[in-house]
């Protein structure tokens, strides 16, 4: 199994909840699409091409500052566990995780490398996706980090860059800037008094989107919404961090009016609902990742709105990633299989809410 | 308001859960129709007329045994929630809880005597009603009382007997012995196994029927039945309450059954429903009276199979009775409107358990 104590806080510093406006955002993270000049793009390139780009980062990701205290895994030589692991903890895409080929045909030269709060992915869709995640929001944060990192890498290989387009990415939609930003936000209170579409559909107006808890294409749960800029060219990275800024700190203000407003019309209603959740993930013994997922959504409200007390912003995080498939089996040391998977949840949900209990 | 301490125990003895099977039977009831000869039925009796059958069995009660140290309410004379106080303590029946005309009209001679666990309603259906009511299943405890009284109350007042068909009442389905023997039974096995339907229709094939918590016309909640007998007619007491007993002592074998069925195909199904029902009666802050049974019903099934610690059969019987609308109010010392009503009965709820706190 894979041995997470290699990444300087298992990678989940970003966990902690003590980053700005951190009981609505939980995390922002911004990605820098590069590609190395001359190699055909991950998806065209042969083994040996993937391989001359694995042993070109590493090269030159041991010579950055990230490289001295961080870890690197080969996608390849990893359990399919592992992957959805690392996954799980936002540390590498569904695409990296499923971009394996078959042991001993020479391999994907996928690899992660990761310090901390920064990473890079290797052969991915691009040679290389940059990363930054921090806690709560915190646009310039996470992009100072990611910054150094781009400087320090982009000195030592020769990323594919247009005069006119910018850095060149395998997908157009990436060229340019190739950065995408995207905070991981909590918004129960405009589901609830249900003008969550009319914003939604406002983002998209304005070159944002949004997507569920694990990116493109995966459903919402438990209210938790991605917003991230839609456009990577065009305008300086500059730009799009402060018009994604601007929005969320709306989005933010929007959601706040949304839990007072319930808080004013319907003050049984909503202690109610948080107080069932609280119950049922105290006391039940069998969860699927979607109802945990709408329960914390619940709970984490009532904590939001001062309605639980004694309860931290952190457990819920927790909670968060360390309830999914993959993280249970691990903490089992054993492969995941429905029932069992349900029950390990349970009995995790209920052993760090009782290490926490809140007065009834 | 009405001085429930005037009655010997509130009333609720049989609430102690000290009876013989009181996992799965929560009372045992009797009662007698008996009329006095000579006088129309109630309900074709003259004020005049009702007047005297409360009178001459107001004198006879104070006669006999049960009367030294009971209690008589007039129903007239009671304020409506003060009538459904009593009702829902299943003290007097909904007919009788409605019996009133009036006020300064002179009355319907509407009267209830009670004296621990037996009691008299007057100027029900009948002239007079006595019952009996026992923790557990308790037939030949309940009927002693009972027939103590009868004999009592019989030498001093001129009940209408027919030498062929017994004695007579109001309704001709009545008649006879007057005997209905009830069981309150608690079927969560066999309701969630499915096979209560082929045991209730059983029991209609051998001269039983089936009603809700509160008697005819009720809905069935929480699993709660009362099995009773149909026929009054044609047979002794003895064999009425022996056939009873036997079928209710198949019922609970049965449902002993589907218990141990549930734990041993469905072990964590029934753990995780369980301990869902304590965890949202421990936490909710809002219920409806049906979902409190629900829930109640839940956690009961729980007790009774050991899945949950430290909970007394007692406190889920007390839950029972004065969750209800009427007690919540009295409780309160407020009118019942249904939002204030829901949350008090979530508040009560949740003392009561917090008080007997049981390990998660």
């Amino acid at each position: 199994m894979i041995d997470l104590t290699l990444i300087p806080d298992g990678g989940l510093a970003w966990l902690d909840a003590s980053g700005p406006l951190a009981h609505v955002v939980l995390s922002t993270r911004i990605r820098l699409a590069r590609n190395l000049a001359g190699v055909p793009f991950t998806v065209r390139a042969r083994e040996g091409e993937r391989r001359h780009v694995l042993d070109a980062v590493d090269d030159a990701w041991q010579r950055s500052a990230a490289g001295k205290g961080g870890a690197r895994f080969l996608l390849d030589q990893l359990e399919p566990g592992d992957r959805q692991l690392l996954h799980e903890r936002h540390l590498i895409s569904k695409e990296l995780a499923g971009a394996v080929v078959e042991r001993g045909s020479g391999g994907s030269g996928a690899a992660v490398f990761l310090a901390g709060s920064v990473g890079a992915m290797v052969n991915e869709e691009d040679h290389l996706r940059l990363q930054s995640i921090q806690s709560g929001f915190a646009l310039p944060q996470a992009y100072a980090a990611l910054e150094r990192l781009d400087a320090e890498l982009g000195a030592l290989l020769p990323f594919a860059f247009h005069h006119e387009f910018g850095y060149l990415t395998a997908c157009p939609t990436n060229a340019g800037t190739g950065l995408r930003a995207s905070v991981l936000i909590h918004l129960p209170g405009l589901v609830l008094t249900k003008e969550i579409s009319k914003v939604l559909q406002g983002l998209t107006q304005v070159g944002l989107t949004f997507r569920g808890l694990y990116g493109e294409g995966s459903e919402v749960v438990g209210n938790f919404f991605q917003l991230s800029n839609q456009t990577t060219l065009g305008k300086s990275e500059d730009e799009l961090l402060d018009h994604l800024g601007k929005i969320v700190r709306q989005v933010v203000a929007y959601e706040e009016q949304a839990r007072q407003v319930l808080l004013r019309d319907a003050p049984t209603i909503i202690e109610d609902k948080v107080w069932r959740a609280y119950g049922l993930l105290r006391y039940a013994r069998s969860f699927s990742f979607d109802e945990a997922m709408n329960l914390l959504s619940g709970v984490r409200l009532g904590v939001g709105l001062k309605l639980i007390p004694g309860l931290s912003v952190y457990t819920l995080n927790k909670l968060l990633i360390f309830t999914q498939p993959a993280h249970l089996a691990a903490l089992a040391a054993r492969a995941s299989n429905d029932p069992e998977v349900r029950a390990a949840r349970a009995t995790y949900v209920r052993r760090l809410l009782d290490e926490e209990a809140a007065p009834a």
